[in-house]
C-alpha cells in the first residue's frame, strides 16, 4: 500500500520512517513547497502541477499538518479515502468551530464568545469577567495570534495584535498544569489511548513533555479518555488525535485539539510499546492498533533553533535523538530527545542534565 | 553528513531508517542492480555508470553485504573513508583467510584443513577423524555450499556438491547450541557489546534468535567478548561486527564472522536501548556508541518466503513487525518480528503463539 501524506515536515518524516516498517510506501505532498521530510517520494508542489500524479499513485491520504487548504483536502476526498475525516481539519482550522464542537458534545471548555471587533472584544471581556485570553479564530499556533486582557479597557490595544477579523475571547483558566492525551481510532472503531503527558511551554513553544504524567488519578485519566473518545466517535475519526487540556481544581478543561500526530506524543517513540506514528499509520491503513502502554517514565525535550552538541547528547546512555534534517533557525523545531529512566526522580535528574547541554533550552525546573 | 551504503537490501534499509534519526542522509549503491531498500537515494548500477556520482555525494562509505567485489571496495577506499576496513570484507569472503585469522589470533575454532580436490577432502577427513563438515571457501551463506561427511569414503560424492575449487574441511563441533555476539567499535576505539543471542536455524536459515541468551555464565560472556574484541582490534574495525559461535562442553568455538549488522542482532531494534543499526551508523559517522543493554527478553522470528497474516501478527500486543518491502519468494527473508516479554517463560509462550500463525515457519520448540 502507498500512503499519501499532505505536508512534508518532520511529522511526515517520522510517519514515513515508522510506516515503512509495516511494509508501506509513502508519497509526501507539500502544497506550500517547503518539504523537509527527506524521505519517501516528495512532491513540492505550490502550483498544483503534480497533484494528479500524487493522487494516482496513493491508495489512501492522510495529513501531518492542519493548516492545509480545506478545499484542496475536500477535493482529494472525492478521489481517495482521506483519514482523518476532513471535518476534523475544518474544526481545527477554526477556533469558533472547535469551541462550538466541544460545547455541543458536553466537553468541558472555558466560557467563550466569538468577537469580530475591538468593541466586541471589550464587551465580551466585561461579560466573561476576570482575565480573558483572546485568540485569532484561524492560523494560530505556538502561541501566535494571542493576547491576554486583565481588564476590558485593554481591548483596543489587544485587538490589532491578534491580526484577524474573527477571534475567540475566553475566560482565562487558572490551571495547575497543561496535560494532553493522544489517542488513536481504527477504521473498525477500535480505540487506543496513550497515558497523559504533562507539557511545559516556554515562549509559547512546547519544550518538555513528561509521560506518563505523574499524579494523574484514575478519575482524571478517565475524564480525558471520555473527552477524546467523544470527539473521535462524533467525527468518525480514523488516525491519531491529540487533545490539549488544562488541569484545574475542578478537573480537566479542554483547550484545543490537533487532528494528527502531536509533539506531546513524541515520547512514545521510545517510551511506549507502539509509537504514535506507527499507530497513526496502522489506523489509516486499516490495520489493528498497537499497544499504547508506557515502558518507562519518559521526558521529551524539543531542540529549538539548532541541534546542539550532538556527540555530547549521544554520549549520555539514556538519550534517544531524533533529528529532522532541517537547517537551524531561531524558534524552529529541528529535533527532539527522548530520555528514559526507571523512576521519576531519576528522570528529573537526567532531563536537567540533558537540558543543561542544549543551547536555547530553558532550565528544566520540573519536579514530580 | 551523507553516508553511502554498498548494497541496498533490507540491512541497508534498516541502517537508513535508523540513521536518518541521527540527521544523516543516505545513498545506497547496489553493484548487482537488485536494490530493494526503498529508502535513501538508490543507485542500481550493474554497469558502474553511477559510481562517480555516488562517491561524489557521500562523505563516508559502509556496506551491508560481504559478497561485494573486493576490487571495487578497494578502489572506493582510495577516494573515501570505508568502514569497516576492506580487510574485514576480504577475510569474510574467504573461509581460508577467516579460519587463518581466527587461528593466528588464538581464537578457538574447529580444527581444519584447506582442500582443493575430492582426494584432498578424503585425506583431510581421515586425518581430522570423526565427522567432518566441508564448506566452500567462498560464496557460502545460509547453509549453501556445505556438506557433512561421516566417513572419508563419502568425499567423492560430497566434493561436487560443494561446487568450488577450494574448500575448508573442519571437524564437526558437537555443540549444545549456536550463540552469536554482536559488537560495535567506534573510530576512537571505543567498544560496545550486545548480550549474546541464541540462534535456531531450520533448513540452513536462521529462524529464531533469543536475546539475551539464557544460561550464559559470566565466563562464557567474557570469552565471547574477548574473541570479538581481539578481532576488532586486530582489524582496526569501525562499525558493527557479528561473530557466530558454537557452545560446547569446553566453552565457545568460533564459527564465522560477518562484517556488518547481522540477522541475529535484529532483536536489538526493540529489545535493546540502542539498535545495532543505529550503533553501526554512529560508529561509521564518528559519533559515540549507544548503550547496548537489553530492555527485556526478546525473541526475533524471521519471516521467510512471505509476510504472513500481517493484521493477525499486529493484533498481538507484544509483537513488533519489520517488513522489508520485498516481494515474497520461497526461502527469501521478507521481514521479521520482535517479541518482548517480562520473563523467558512468557517469551516462550508468546513466540510459540506467534510462530503458529506464520506460514513456512517451523514450530518454536525452544525452552529456556
Amino acid at each position: 500500500m502507498r500512503i499519501g501524506i499532505l505536508g512534508a515536515g518532520q511529522l511526515g518524516r517520522m510517519l514515513t520512517l515508522d510506516g515503512m516498517r509495516l511494509g508501506h510506501e509513502f508519497s509526501l505532498y507539500d502544497p506550500a513547497g517547503k518539504a523537509s521530510a527527506g524521505v519517501g517520494t516528495i512532491y513540492n508542489d505550490p502550483d498544483g502541477q503534480h497533484l494528479a500524479t500524487f493522487l494516482n499513485e496513493t491508495d489512501v491520504v492522510t495529513y501531518e499538518f492542519e493548516h492545509l487548504p480545506l478545499d484542496l483536502v475536500n477535493r482529494i476526498a472525492t478521489e481517495k479515502p482521506v483519514h482523518p475525516v476532513p471535518r476534523a481539519l475544518q474544526c481545527c482550522q477554526n477556533r469558533t468551530l472547535e469551541k462550538a464542537l466541544f460545547r455541543d458534545l458536553g466537553i468541558n471548555t472555558a466560557p467563550f464568545e466569538v468577537v469580530e471587533s475591538a468593541e466586541a472584544l471589550q464587551a465580551a471581556t466585561q461579560r466573561l469577567g476576570g482575565r480573558v485570553v483572546a485568540k485569532s479564530a484561524t492560523d494560530g499556533y505556538d502561541g501566535k495570534g494571542q493576547a491576554v486582557l486583565d481588564t476590558p479597557e485593554q481591548a483596543p490595544q489587544a485587538w490589532p495584535r491578534l491580526g484577524c477579523d474573527t477571534a475567540i475571547a475566553e475566560s482565562f483558566v487558572p490551571f495547575r498544569r497543561e496535560l494532553s492525551i493522544v489517542a488513536a481510532r481504527g477504521q473498525d472503531g477500535e480505540m487506543a489511548f496513550y497515558p497523559l503527558a504533562e507539557n511545559i511551554h516556554h515562549q509559547g513553544i512546547l519544550r518538555f513533555s513528561i509521560a506518563p504524567a505523574p499524579h494523574v488519578t484514575p478519575e482524571l485519566e478517565d475524564q480525558a479518555q471520555r473527552m477524546i473518545r467523544t470527539l473521535m466517535n462524533e467525527l468518525g475519526y480514523v488516525g491519531v488525535l491529540a487533545l490539549e487540556m488544562f488541569e484545574t481544581e475542578e478537573g480537566l478543561v479542554a483547550n484545543e485539539m490537533a487532528p494528527r500526530v502531536h509533539n506531546s506524543g513524541h515520547w512514545s517513540q521510545n517510551g511506549a510499546v507502539t509509537s504514535q506514528f506507527e499507530n497513526h499509520i496502522r489506523a489509516v491503513s486499516g490495520l489493528p492498533l498497537g499497544e499504547t502502554a508506557a515502558l518507562q517514565p519518559t521526558c521529551m525535550i524539543n531542540l529549538i533553533g539548532e541541534t546542539g552538541p550532538v556527540a555530547e547528547i549521544l554520549r549520555l546512555p539514556y538519550t534517544h535523538l531524533h533529528l529532522y534534517g532541517k537547517a537551524g533557525r531561531s524558534g524552529r523545531k529541528v529535533g527532539h530527545i527522548n530520555i528514559l529512566a526507571d523512576s521519576l526522580e531519576e528522570l528529573r535528574w537526567r532531563a536537567m542534565n540533558t537540558a543543561s547541554l542544549l543551547p536555547e533550552c530553558p532550565e528544566f525546573d520540573w519536579r514530580p
